[in-house]
C-alpha cells in the first residue's frame, strides 16, 4: 500500500497577532484540502499535532476542536511528542492509513506561542526536557552543552556554526511563508547577544505562530508525491544518560529504518528539511543522517555543500531557524514544504527529519515524486 | 487480523502521595508485561495516554519518558483527547497493530493530579472545554446544565441520579484498586455539599492519581480476551452548538461503529464500564449506548437493573465515581479492568465507553473472551 501526499499547505510563520490557534489550524487544513481538490467531507479522519496549547492557553482536547470545523465531525486524534509532535502525528496518520481503516486523512500541526512572555514560553518549552534531572535547564542551555562538546571533540569552529544560520536565512529569502526575510552574515551571528555560551541569539530558532497541513491518501492520484518510508526512534530524554553528547542515536535509528523501506541511497536524496532548532542541531543532524562524516558537518556547511546548488540542499525552506518554529507545526511543515518543493521540480527525492527535545525522539520521512 | 489483550494491570487509584507520574506509569507497564508472561524487550512500541502533565508538572514528551524505561528504547507516542485520552491511545495502538508494523505493543495511561490545589486541578480540567465559548465554565457546571435538562425533559429524579453513585460505591467494594471502599446511601448523596446545582459532591468523580496498562498483540494467545471492535466519534466541543443537551451523539456514533464490527447484539454484552465522570453522565451513557430507552436510565438504575445481578452490570469496577478518575488512565483502566473481569469468568462479552469533555469525543470498545 502506498501513501501519497495529495495536498499540502503552510500558513505564514511569525508573530501573527491577528490569528489565534484555531484560525491557524483551520486556515492550513482548508488550504491543504483545496490544494488536494477535495471537499472537507472527503476527509475521513484528522490527526492534529500540538505541543502545548494546554500551557499557552489552557486548551486541551484539540481533536474535538478541529473535528467541529468540518460539517461531518470526522474522528480526530491529537498527538504530542514535544517538538516532534508534527512528524509523530504524521506517523499516527500513516499507521491509520496502512491499517485500511481510512483512505484519506488530514494531518495538521500548529502552535500559537507569542501570546505569552518570552520567559513563559521558555519555561513551557522546557517541558520537553526531563523535569526530574534537567529541571531549571532551558533548551538553549542543553544545546549549548552539545555545541561545546562538538567543538571540543571535533574542532568545530564558531564560524562553521554561524554558517548554518547564514545559509538558512539565505534559503528563507525564497520562502514567502518564512518568518525572516533578511540575509545575515557570519560576523553578525558571531556578535549577536550571548544566550547560553557558546550559543548566541542568531543560533536560535525563533518563537513563532503558525500551522501546516497535508492531505494523505492511499488512493492513486497521478503525479502526487509518495511517502516512501518513515522511521521513529527514541533515546533517553535527559542528556546525562547518554554515552555521547555529539551524536543523536535516535536520528541514526530513525534514518536506518526509513532508508531501509525505500530502496534509495542517501546519494539519491537531493534535499532535506532537518531539525535546526539551534545551529548546532543542524550540524549533528547532517552527520547523524549520514550525509557527512561525524565531525565534518560544520566544515561542509561553511563550504556551501548544504546550500542550494551544493551536494545536498539542507533546509531549503529556511529551516526552523529562518522559516520559524511553531513547535507543533514544524514536523508537518517540513513535509508540506517538501511536497511543494518536489511538485515544482526542485527535487525528486527528499527527506524530513524532526527531533523532540534534545534528541530523545527522532522521526525521519522520505518522500519521492 | 484479531487484536488480543494478552496482559493488563491497574495501579491503586487514589491520593498517592508517595508515587510520581513516572513511577505510576512504570508500575502499570511492568505489571502488565509480567501478566502477559513477556519480558520488556518483547514490547515493540508504546502508546501513552495523559491529559495534562504539561500543566500539572510542566512535563511534556512523555513518549520519551516511557521509552527510556525499557532497555531497548522502543518507539513511543503520546496521545491526548482530554478524559478520553486512554481510549484514544488504545485506538492509536490498534491502528498500529492493524497496519502490520508492530505485533505486540503496550498502551499505558496515567495521571498525577493531587500535587496541585483542587482549584488548580479544576482549572486544568476545564482545558477540555472550549476556551473561546465556555471560558469560566467548570466541568461540574457544564454537567449541571446537562443534568437539569435531563430532569426537566424526562422527569429524572434526584433519587435516581443519586442511585448511580450508590451503585458504583457498592461495586467498588469488591475492587481492591478502587479509590473508595465505602458504601453510601441515596440520602447521603442527596445531602452532600452542593457543587453546581443540581450536582452535589457525591455526584462527582474524585481527583485521583493512578495508571493502567494493557499489552495488545496480534499473535495468538490461547484464552486471551479479543478486542472485537472499536468506534470513535466526535461532536461539538461546546454545549452551545448542540441540538440536545440530553444525548451525546458521539456516544451513539461510536457505539454504532463498534457494534457493527462485532456481530454481537447489545443483549450479549453482560457488563460495561461507562464514563460516569458525574452521575448524570452514566445515565446519558446507558441510554445513548442503547441499553435503556432515552429518559429511562435513571429509573433503570434505581431499580437495580445496572447493579451486579441485574440486566447488565454497569461499572463493575466502581466506575470513575468510586474507582477514581486519573484522567489519562481512565480509558486504559476500563479495558484493563474488563480484561480481568472477563478472564475470571464474570462476563463473556463487555463494553468500555470513554468520553472526552462534555461529550465531544466518545470511544467505545467491545471485548470478548
Amino acid at each position: 500500500m502506498t501513501i501519497r501526499i495529495i495536498g499540502s499547505a503552510v500558513t505564514p510563520f511569525g508573530e501573527l497577532w491577528n490569528k489565534n490557534l484555531r484560525e491557524l489550524l483551520s486556515d492550513a487544513m482548508l488550504e491543504a484540502i483545496t490544494n488536494a481538490s477535495l471537499s472537507p467531507t472527503d476527509v475521513e479522519a484528522i490527526f492534529v499535532a500540538n505541543k502545548a496549547a494546554g500551557n499557552f492557553e489552557n486548551q486541551h482536547h484539540l481533536n474535538a476542536l478541529v473535528s467541529m470545523m468540518f460539517p461531518h465531525y470526522p474522528p480526530a486524534m491529537r498527538v504530542e511528542a514535544a517538538c516532534a509532535s508534527g512528524s509523530m502525528a504524521m506517523i499516527a496518520a500513516e499507521l491509520a492509513l496502512l491499517s485500511g481503516r481510512y483512505k484519506t486523512v488530514v494531518v495538521v500541526g500548529g502552535e500559537k506561542m507569542t501570546d505569552v512572555s518570552a520567559q513563559e514560553t521558555t519555561h513551557i518549552l522546557s517541558g520537553a526536557a526531563d523535569n526530574a534531572t534537567e529541571i531549571g535547564s532551558t533548551f538553549p542551555a542543553l544545546y549549548a552543552l552539545i555545541a561545546k562538546s562538538h567543538m571540543n571533540t571535533f574542532g568545530t569552529t564558531r564560524d562553521q556554526v554561524s554558517a548554518v544560520a547564514v545559509k538558512n536565512h539565505k534559503h528563507a529569502m525564497k520562502n514567502a511563508n518564512a518568518q525572516f526575510h533578511k540575509e545575515i552574515t557570519i560576523e553578525q551571528v558571531n556578535q549577536s547577544q550571548l544566550i547560553a555560551d557558546p550559543l548566541r541569539l542568531l543560533d536560535c530558532s525563533p518563537v513563532s505562530d503558525g500551522a501546516a497541513a497535508v492531505v494523505l491518501s492511499t488512493r492513486f492520484v497521478k503525479g502526487s508525491t509518495k511517502l516512501l518510508g518513515f522511521g521513529h526512534a527514541q533515546d533517553s530524554i535527559n542528556l546525562s544518560d547518554r554515552s555521547s553528547l555529539t551524536t543523536f542515536r535516535a536520528t541514526e535509528g530513525a534514518m536506518q529504518q526509513a532508508l531501509a523501506q525505500t530502496g534509495l541511497t542517501r546519494q539519491q536524496l537531493q534535499a532535506a528539511e532537518v531539525h535546526d532548532c539551534f545551529t548546532i542541531a543542524e550540524i549533528l543532524a547532517i552527520e547523524d543522517l549520514g550525509f557527512f562524516p561525524k565531525g565534518e558537518g560544520g566544515r561542509a556547511t561553511i563550504e556551501n555543500k548544504t546550500t542550494v546548488g551544493g551536494q545536498i540542499v539542507i533546509n531549503p525552506s529556511g529551516g526552523l531557524k529562518a522559516c520559524g518554529h511553531p513547535v507543533g507545526a514544524t514536523g508537518v511543515k517540513q513535509i508540506a514544504f517538501l511536497n511543494s518543493y518536489i511538485q515544482r521540480g526542485d527535487a525528486k527525492a527528499a527527506l524530513a527529519h524532526n527531533v523532540g527535545g534534545s534528541g530523545a525522539t527522532a522521526v525521519v520521512h522520505i518522500l519521492q515524486k
